[in-house]
């Protein structure tokens, strides 16, 4: 017997519907490529979105037909989500990090009929659009005349220019909730990207997810700026929790740099930050530099890597943000955990829940996790044990897009490539990725750990620690560090600052120096290439 | 094209298990009727809860078919909403405030196979155990040796005994996530109660919606006390919401006076408190006279009936406590709005706050709501303007139980028959029940607003608006007042006291005393008695 309830489908076009009805005046703030701040509100935001679909049905679009982006956080981007996906066809967004040949070849395979750009990317689509044969109408999104004449880019159009004529009192479809509403590739480490494909009841329940007081504590009171882009896994979902619960928007544009992003903070009277460490590792430099502090900051999400302890400190004990650890990946849409506090650990002293406040967290309901080893077995909740950590649940992928690379799921768990600790409580803690962990005489050395001890250390600006390949051990630990402009350290002393920290079998054998480590288009250090470009280093006997 | 994420059904069975391994420790405290506190986990719980679901497949009970439950809030109860939903059934509170032939009336239309109850309920259940033809199973929920040999009640067995044999290692069925999980009968003012056929869906999408911080606000670090009931829309469905987020719970079982009240938040560190106003006013009453302080709370949920702005200001004020006046009814699951201030409003002057406050606040995502007029078109959102309040959503009901009362919807939406304003920014304010509504020369007054204003009097405990019938006017407003105790206050003074408060034309006819007003199974005044009991009232002249 089915309950008596009402059959609402859960749809993206519900969220910015009730935004602009019980929202109409709270803001949008968006810095634009141009270097200038744009507000409106969630009732214009909803008018253009609404447009945004008219303009995609006078093109012909069918139902669950792509549409790429390939944007900065803005408004215009805002509008895209809501259009594309409310009018029923998949907002794909584009990664502009990613090579040139990549961007078409992702295009290619998610056959895109509209690709949607900032100016600031019209050199990629100068390169590529010849190459992206699905493409039929490329708009740039700017002003009419902004668009250069001599692009010699087929079907190119403003954004303005596209949705002005459009009527803003279009009625949204209805449809089943399980509905394609949006695709974003993921990089693996071998062979192409990956297409992970959200739908409309996904993206709804882990905005309810993410907006729960023990996630992100998403209120009409806040004020949000994710600085995290809105082309990675949709800015962790921000633009849809803000419209579900009425949240200020602010929306940084191309400008991720420590200085902008601190007045953006300022100016904007930001609550809630999200990132990953590597831009709030800008934004602390800028704030030391200069003496600056927050007026009204209280939260950073850090999510993406795992953020090194000092990083945690620093934001707590010299500024009062308190740092909201969280974990996730594409597949995870992307929200899995989140580290907040449980009642009894609100006693404990600081240095107690600083110890609890480095993990990833716990899962939110609507995420079950476990930890595996090698045969599949689950493994203890102890803290210390770790394992491959598997994930369930609504906002959880089952496969990718096209089926590219057969069925992802173990008994029904998608496995993450994360190995991971779970304590008696819940909480998560990362200790590494399965392809970084190093293999030293039968045991393994977590990365991280060595990673994050490093990054304590007042010189060290970047560290990453690989293994290097070893007669007798297998792989040795060798720590690859970017020092702090101006900063020095001896190889000696750092390595000296590991004791006392890890067992001496786990102290790297070897420190590299090097002017910067390589970011993959999200941001994460590439440790892959270190270990390609490292592999003949010489240990020391 | 559908998405492509796991296809995992919203079940109750997954937040008591979500409870049970992420926050196994976290406190579950009830008052027993025996007088006593116990206190054990969500492990625990969960445990039990299986045991539960072991018990009533032995039973025999097939897939939707009813358990009922006449039940104060306790653990045991606790286990029954899980274990029976869990396992594929129905559970059916039954409110045991009603009069025994109501009670057997609802069991039979219901066609439950099970009832459980408390002891305290026994003598109801001799009454009419008799008369309920599809019961098979009278469950006592005590120890074995409570319950006594000689009720000559057929099936009659302990709970602890019915449950202690089986598996705590059960298995939850895996299911369609709209099947039917819990049934509540509304009383309606003409005809039989019909029922509300809350599903799977709709009780795990309600959970989320009544977390977030502008609703409940609920996390890991509460505690929270539903004095509302459990048999009363599933105490708010903060039993759901509390294991959804880890919130510790605390049931107060049938000791509601305000001493004992006080005592348990104060003993068990409550930090968030919900109820209705006649239960705040024993409390705030037992906490004057005897000049007590709180130390932990920081909420008080008020609903049911409207919160009288003298309350907002008693806990605030004299208290520390912040109100969250919040709006809903059995057929909405129940929450459909909660009162929190927006970003823009937190800064405003206390005043202007308060005049904010005391509406029953805003939509949660989830709930669309509109007002109407009598012809069904929408009104606007003025804050002045009220019309007939409308609802939509997925934890709305569209029918009741077998189809009782037809079908109540109107264009999709569910008319409450509540009487609204909305204002610009979403804020909804309940002027009336329709029913309630004082017609006098045309024109509308609202009893709430009379009521308030009399509240707001120091000698009055507590006061009823209701419409005489008057020749000239059709109806007048006439206030049937309780006095506090040993407090004095004459008829004329207390209309004196509306003066420049309403228009003239809108201040009662009459004061009526009386030793107390009649209350209905949920706590609401009876304004329906009151109005027969009065109608012939002569009117001065």
């Amino acid at each position: 017997m089915l309950g008596l309830m009402q059959d609402e489908q859960l749809l993206i076009s519900s969220l910015i519907e009730f935004a602009a009805r019980n929202h109409a005046d709270a803001q949008i703030v968006s810095r634009r490529v141009e270097g200038d701040l744009h507000c409106y509100t969630y009732h214009d935001a909803a008018v253009r979105a609404r447009r945004v679909a008219a303009a995609l049905d006078r093109l012909g679009l069918g139902f669950s037909d792509r549409v790429g982006t390939l944007a900065w956080n803005g408004y215009r981007h805002c509008e895209l989500y809501f259009g594309i996906a409310g009018s029923g066809r998949v907002v794909h967004t584009i990664n502009p990090r990613l090579p040139p040949e990549q961007i078409a070849w992702i295009a290619n395979h998610a056959e895109d009929r509209v690709l949607c750009f900032d100016m600031t990317f019209l050199p990629i689509v100068k390169a590529i659009w010849s190459k992206c044969v699905t493409v039929r109408h490329w708009i740039a999104l700017c002003e009419a005349n902004a668009v250069p004449a001599d692009t010699g880019i087929a079907g190119l159009r403003s954004y303005e220019e596209w949705i002005t004529a459009e009527s803003g009192g279009y009625a949204w479809p209805r449809f089943e909730e399980r509905s394609a509403a949006a695709l974003c590739y993921t990089s693996g480490t071998t062979g192409h990207p990956k297409g992970v494909l959200y739908s409309h009841r996904s993206t709804v329940l882990h905005a309810w997810g993410s907006a729960l007081p023990d996630t992100l504590g998403l209120s009409a009171r806040d004020c949000v700026l994710p600085v995290v882009p809105m082309f990675h896994v949709n800015a962790w979902g921000i633009p849809y929790a803000s419209a579900m619960t009425g949240a200020k928007l602010v929306l940084p544009g191309a400008a991720l740099d420590g200085k902008s992003v601190y007045e953006l903070i300022e100016s904007e009277s930001v609550t809630l930050a999200a990132g990953v460490p590597t831009v709030w590792l800008g934004l602390l430099n800028h704030m030391a530099q200069h003496g600056r502090r927050f007026s009204t900051l209280q939260r950073t999400v850090i999510g993406g890597s795992a953020c090194p302890p000092a990083m945690i400190s620093t934001f707590k004990d010299t500024y009062g943000v308190t740092v909201l650890h969280a974990w996730g990946m594409t597949e995870t849409s992307p929200l899995g955990s989140a580290c907040t506090l449980k009642l009894k650990q609100t006693r404990l002293p600081p240095e107690e829940q600083m110890a609890v406040l480095v993990k990833q967290g716990r899962a939110m309901f609507g995420v079950e996790m476990k930890i595996v080893d090698a045969g599949g077995e689950e493994l203890a909740w102890d803290g210390k044990t770790s394992g491959d950590l598997h994930v369930k649940g609504p906002w959880i992928t089952k496969s990718y897009f096209k089926g590219e690379g057969g069925d992802p799921l173990v008994d029904g768990w998608f496995p993450t490539g994360d190995v991971a600790t779970i304590d008696a409580d819940g909480f998560m803690q990362i200790t590494d990725r399965s392809k970084d962990v190093i293999k030293s005489g039968g045991e393994w050395i977590s990365s991280i750990d060595i990673e994050n001890i490093a990054m304590a250390h007042p010189a060290v600006a970047m560290a990453a620690c690989i293994g290097v390949p070893h007669p007798k051990w297998d792989e040795r630990p060798v720590l690859v560090v970017v020092k702090k402009p101006g900063a020095e350290v001896a190889r000696e002393e750092l390595l000296a600052h590991y004791h006392g920290q890890v067992a001496n079998w786990q102290i790297p054998d070897d420190v590299i120096f090097v002017e910067s480590i390589p970011l993959g288009a999200t941001g994460k250090m590439q440790k892959g290439k270190l270990r390609e470009q490292f592999k003949h280093h010489p240990l020391p006997v």
